[in-house]
């Protein structure tokens, strides 16, 4: 995946800049994205019980400014979680100066996040001292959100962005996606940071309602290690300069711009787990025959989160008697005797017993970058899908030492 | 911890042989154990939707023994899990031919037991033909119940076992126990083998619930990888020979009883904590201040289970915040601007922030063989603990090729 979007990819209305402030030991860790008209805002945050000073900030602007929001800031090298009252001083003291430089605005218009270690005080004032620099250096190029997209980066390996256009009523709408996350990957609601720009014109309402449902089924089911973030934030900012007609009810428009939206989503996701920490592969599971959809998800979890199965699949191991194991403490009732299991296409189970399979043909497809897993219970007809990627030594190299 | 146990610390009436038949590319990997006259047995076995052929047999032979017991084989090598009708069949196969050997028993007079790998057809005929030998073959002796506590192991590095003794009534009782366990490791009542033998006289209703407390307090507090095996079993034999006063009430003699079978349970649990894969060091959490029992046990169990936490204790960083984060992902309400963490004695966060410490102290005394690391979230008084292992890259290496 390229970190350049070329210029016609771009949103109309929207710029972005990124600087080195210090937070980082070096390189980029300071971003800003800006709509140069108010947009209309959707966000969905993390759902632990621990929450960052700049998650609890941005919730309070969305309702603040009724969802009409014209920047967001972002800070990597420090998550400003566990920050106590002066964390909270921070992420507003952020705000409001990005709201002052770029004239005058209020600062619930203006949303911000961190991203990196807990704990740790954020050193704010490295922040402040670079705003006016960033906000004079915003541009509406494709080389401005390359920057961007690499200064919310902590442990990722390459940035990651999606893009995606459609017609509506003869004029182009687009919408471009970008995020960061490869440990401390789990889906509860966002797992990570995402940001969208569109130049829809669509009323937040609807918007929040379309990033939800896109969410759901793309940012909430994927996995790297089964740990939700403190600071996991998806927002997406709609200013309408497309010109194209505004979207006021879930017809045909809405469902193309559902359709974009959610594309956008699932290519952000599987880059995240394409760039788990450590990780060789993306591992897809699938469960089906579940007595519920529910049902199907708390299996097709916790066989993404096993550290066994993952393992195995780090070694191309065709170990299916662990996916098996994994299904069996999900807490979910149905009878193994049943199951079936497909690997890499390769049928390995079948009602609950070994299929015959060559483990040198099953053992070479295992290698490839994707790796999908099918898992069918007989037992119904709910159905679920997971991404998650293998677990390898790496992943314990970069976590054993990470404030070290 | 040594394998060898003393003569004294025997139960009378026990014996134990092993011996290599040939389901382990090397090694001993069959192993007996025998009570000379009938025994008292209680047993707890996984929670597993998926179980293997042994434990649905000895389920079923303590019903109809009505539990009372004469012994126990055991392979390692192969979990006779996943292996269809064939399964079952060996594992009848198996105690049958032990009970013939053994003279004329009936076979729901043994309890048979499977470790190693799932799905792959169990080669029974190679046990079959080990038994007249292994029968033959079995002493009261230390040695071999040494031999007994190696057959058991798979990826385990070393035996475990653990003995007491106490008095009843002026006679001497003695309990002994071994258990195997290293991977696929996660409370669920029991969560691997365990084997314990006592010259207590005591009626199998009873046993049991002594039997079944002991493992909440300790098999059922560990975990090495959240992984709950498909062969979890603990069985507890108890034949009377030590002449002592039978155990008839829930009295005096049923607490020393019950006290001597929870520090045999925890010394093993503890053990297999200890030998978990690739571990370096065994982590003990204890959650207080909580809402409840259960949400403390569910806040330790969250802790426990992340490789985050799990990855930063193998690097020995005092990465507090991945703790609270953690915890703050458990499904429990709790304000986590109360919280305070305590790491290896040192306090690293109070009121959900960091308290000043020096890393380099906390670093060092981390590095230590048993880290303790205590929450209390000032929110109830409710409490658990938690024991399990540091995450290394050897954890990724031991499973990556596991079957290869």
């Amino acid at each position: 995946m390229s970190a350049s979007a070329s210029n016609s990819e771009l949103p109309r209305g929207f710029s972005f800049a990124a600087t080195a402030c210090g937070l980082k030991k070096s390189g980029l860790d300071l971003a800003l994205l800006v709509s140069e008209t108010p947009a209309a805002a959707a966000a969905v945050f993390t759902k632990n019980r621990v929450q960052a000073a700049p998650v609890l900030a941005s919730q309070a602007h969305l309702r603040k400014s009724r969802n009409k929001i014209r920047g967001i800031i972002v800070n990597s090298g420090n998550a400003n979680c566990c920050t106590g009252p002066e964390g909270y001083a921070a992420s507003a003291a952020t705000t409001l100066k990005v709201a002052r430089e770029l004239g005058r605005l209020h600062p619930s218009q203006i949303l911000v996040c961190s991203t990196g270690v807990i704990g740790a005080p954020l050193r704010v004032e490295k922040i402040l001292r670079a705003v006016p620099d960033l906000v004079r250096a915003r541009r509406a190029s494709s080389s401005a959100f390359a920057q961007f997209t690499r200064a919310i980066m902590t442990t990722d390996t390459r940035p990651k962005r999606a893009a995606a256009q459609f017609r509506l009523g003869g004029k182009w709408v687009r919408l471009l996606g970008c995020c960061k996350g490869a440990g401390m990957i789990q889906p509860n609601m966002a797992t990570m940071l995402a940001f969208l720009a569109t130049d829809a014109a669509i009323p937040p309402a609807m918007l929040q309602r379309a990033l939800r449902r896109a969410v759901a089924a793309t940012f909430n089911c994927i996995t790297v290690d089964g740990d939700t973030s403190t600071n996991d934030t998806v927002a997406i900012l709609a200013n309408g300069e497309s010109g194209a007609r505004k979207i006021t009810r879930e017809g045909a428009d809405y469902k193309k711009f559902s359709a974009a939206l959610e594309s956008v989503c699932r290519k952000l996701a599987l880059a995240i787990v394409a760039d788990g920490e450590g990780a060789q592969r993306v591992i897809e599971i699938e469960v089906c025959g579940a007595p519920s959809d529910r049902a199907a998800g708390e299996i097709a979890r916790t066989i993404a989160n096993s550290p066994l199965v993952k393992t195995a699949l780090a070694g191309a191991d065709p170990n299916w008697g662990r996916i098996l194991a994994a299904a069996g403490r999900a807490g979910v009732a149905f009878d193994f005797q049943r199951v079936s299991i497909r690997l890499t296409g390769i049928t390995v189970c079948r009602r609950g017993r070994e299929h015959p399979f060559s483990e040198r043909v099953a053992h070479k497809r295992m290698l490839a970058k994707h790796v999908p897993i099918a898992v069918d219970l007989h037992s119904g007809r709910g159905r679920a899908r997971m991404w998650t990627c293998d677990f390898t030594g790496e992943y314990v190299d970069i976590n054993a030492s990470y404030r070290t």
